[in-house]
């Protein structure tokens, strides 16, 4: 099955804002066997939304919109999908009373606009968006099946995560497709694929994807059979040999994130854990508490990005500051046990280094970091040097200080059985 | 003048990259009045290129190519801009020439294959890149102008820059164009149409492009003149009027983050501030601490995740959380409170909410979110009731903080003059 997405809006025509939706389309549509054959960027001008929808039609079964389902005058993806069905627009009581109630719960006065909001060609699927007031649709004809989502990603992201959406493409499905992800920490992508060199030949129902994301790399395996028990049994084959090869840089498979899997793992060994960072600013807090009942596990920290919380909170000693310096292995070994003390955790993470442009010197460089954790059995820290700009730096930091975290997890529940 | 880009290649197409030339390109042009208005992606298809090289000329004036000009078997982009163009593909000897030295520098023997990359649409001119073995080329026709650039990135960028493509767009220049961005918090994006109707109308010389982002509001001016004296004199005109509507929902001009806004303001001050968050877990911090010298007057400050953190960090009494709960603006307000004695700070920033999925009741309810501010003329809390999942209730809660953090900073500011 094919499939063409198109990209509406000014915004993302003239090069005001990056289209990602493109990406997470495609990719959440790879496991359904569906293969994205073109995209589309058009401004919001009716004429051409009407001319893309119907070339997409020609090339493609699926037709999947972005963008121009927002309250104002320039938002005219529906009014053009209908014309180009030739189809009319239905007001959906159900949408106004959605509508209704979300700008209630806001307590807010709704604008008349966005009424607009709640027409769909007629006969569409209508599927409320968690994340805005544009309900997105699904309308289906003789020459192919059009979908409509909002433009922000954080929309589109969540739409393609409801039920009616899931249940929409695994209503389309041929034949059987298992997608497995393994995660790896520790591990360059050049160096598991060189690891991986025989298995990675593109075989027609076993296709690896090895993917580099800041820190980690992701190994997703694509299996096909006629049955689900043919493909599962290909991946697992293959599994196997991949935990005898690389099994050691493995720490989850699934689309679990480090933090999820390290949260689990606290959860598990009855474990609490607290942060205190100082170059990351707050990062890996945020990255912690983006999980729901991260409650549970995380007492939460300190940003102690002055010295002098540093001292108050985490009770680093002035000696270790004055004598080895803020991004040291002396302070944040006293970050890490500190922040455990103060709060009563069972693990401190501390993460101190220096993310740039400046602050660098020629004996302690930009993308210097020391991570540290302190259990009841040690405190230690670990030092790296990372290459890239201030995100990069202060994203690496706070991914490696995560899986340190996961592995003191790890050791601390072996040494309690 | 009008533009089409077309980026070409499986790679985009299918969603493994994501194309990034597009949005380098169009902000490109703008200076040269050039807009652009299609971005079609094309697989590695010589029909489909063809194809859309037709129509790119059709709707523009111009059209950009990217990738496809590889040596490999895949890369047709200048066999199908030849068909497409109805010209010859004839060898370039200086091409030839600077290959072969490219290889001699690289100590690498040349691959035949990379020959193909010397062919050019017969009267093209020929542009070295300085970045990689495959030159770009321009070839001029009646129906318009067809650029062939590469794929990556890197090589894009070094190609926009070289003397050949600069004088060429220098040389397509019909008047001035000048762009302005106003970004507002506190009114919505349909609210601000209503408010601008009149000016929303679209006139030749003067473009005004609302976009909303989590929380806030982007409006974009773009104003045209024959001399760069009437677009701004245009733009000034407009600009007036909106601060005369709209003022005090307007919070800067151009490209700067809330973030970096509030911490301008700081320091224009000479104030410092700490956090104490719960529901954003560091999100505060970490957004903070992303500027660059964010420690000139971020202290840093506590995520007090847990009730126990409140109370030690904080402050916060026992009375206030038994009472009225961890989120209620008895809270907020302790927290704010608290972590600007704590650590010293001229303007302590708290937040408290419910982020979800889990844990609201009726009486408080998911979204509910009180945001703390406390400064040496007074403290209070601010009730907010945002609607959306875990992580937009967290960044809409990270975000008014921020915008209530630069309300304090510039009245504190004002106090103290």
């Amino acid at each position: 099955m094919k499939c063409c997405i198109i990209a509406i809006g000014a915004e993302v025509v003239s090069g005001d804002i990056l289209n990602t939706n493109g990406v997470t389309i495609a990719n959440y549509l790879k496991p359904y066997g569906i293969k994205t054959v073109m995209q589309l960027t058009v401004d919001d001008c009716k004429k051409d939304i009407v001319k893309a929808i119907k070339r997409g039609l020609k090339k493609a079964d699926l037709v999947i919109t972005t963008g121009g389902l927002g309250p104002t005058y320039d938002d005219i993806t529906k009014k053009a999908v209908a014309k180009a069905l030739d189809r009319e627009l239905i007001r959906d009581e159900y949408s106004v009373e959605m509508l209704n109630l979300y700008f209630r719960r806001a307590q807010k006065p709704m604008p008349q606009s966005n009424l607009s909001q709640c027409y769909f060609p007629k006969g569409s699927q209508i599927v409320q968006n968690p994340n805005g007031t544009a309900p997105a649709c699904i309308t289906g004809t003789k020459e192919g099946t059009v979908m409509m989502l909002p433009g922000p990603p954080i929309e589109v992201e969540a739409l393609l995560r409801t039920e009616e959406i899931t249940s929409y493409f695994d209503s389309l499905k041929q034949g059987e497709i298992v997608e497995t992800t393994l995660k790896f920490f520790g591990i360059g992508e050049s160096h598991l694929e060189e690891v991986l060199s025989d298995y990675m030949k593109k075989e027609k129902n076993l296709i690896l994807a090895p993917y580099a994301k800041t820190g980690e790399v992701q190994l997703k395996i694509t299996a096909k059979g006629d049955t689900r028990e043919e493909a599962i049994t290909r991946t697992n084959t293959l599994k196997e040999k991949l935990y005898e090869l690389v099994g050691e840089y493995i720490y989850t498979e699934g689309d679990r994130k480090l933090e999820e899997v390290l949260l689990d793992s606290l959860k598990q060994n009855g474990q609490t854990l607290a942060t205190a960072e100082s170059c990351t600013g707050g990062m890996i807090g945020q990255m912690i508490t983006a999980i729901p009942g991260s409650s549970d596990s995380y007492f939460g920290g300190a940003i102690t990005y002055s010295n002098e919380l540093k001292q108050k909170i985490c009770n680093v000693s002035s000696e270790t500051l004055s004598e080895y310096g803020a991004v040291s292995k002396g302070t944040a070994c006293e970050m890490a046990e500190g922040i455990r003390l103060f709060t009563g955790a069972d693990i401190g993470v501390s993460v101190t280094g220096i993310a740039g442009p400046g602050g660098g010197t020629e004996e302690k460089p930009v993308g210097l970091v020391y991570v540290g954790i302190s259990t009841c059995d040690k405190t230690d820290a670990f030092r790296f040097h990372f290459v890239g700009n201030r995100d990069k730096i202060r994203q690496l930091s706070a991914k490696n200080a995560l899986h340190l975290a996961l592995c003191a997890s790890k050791s601390l529940g072996e040494i309690k059985k």
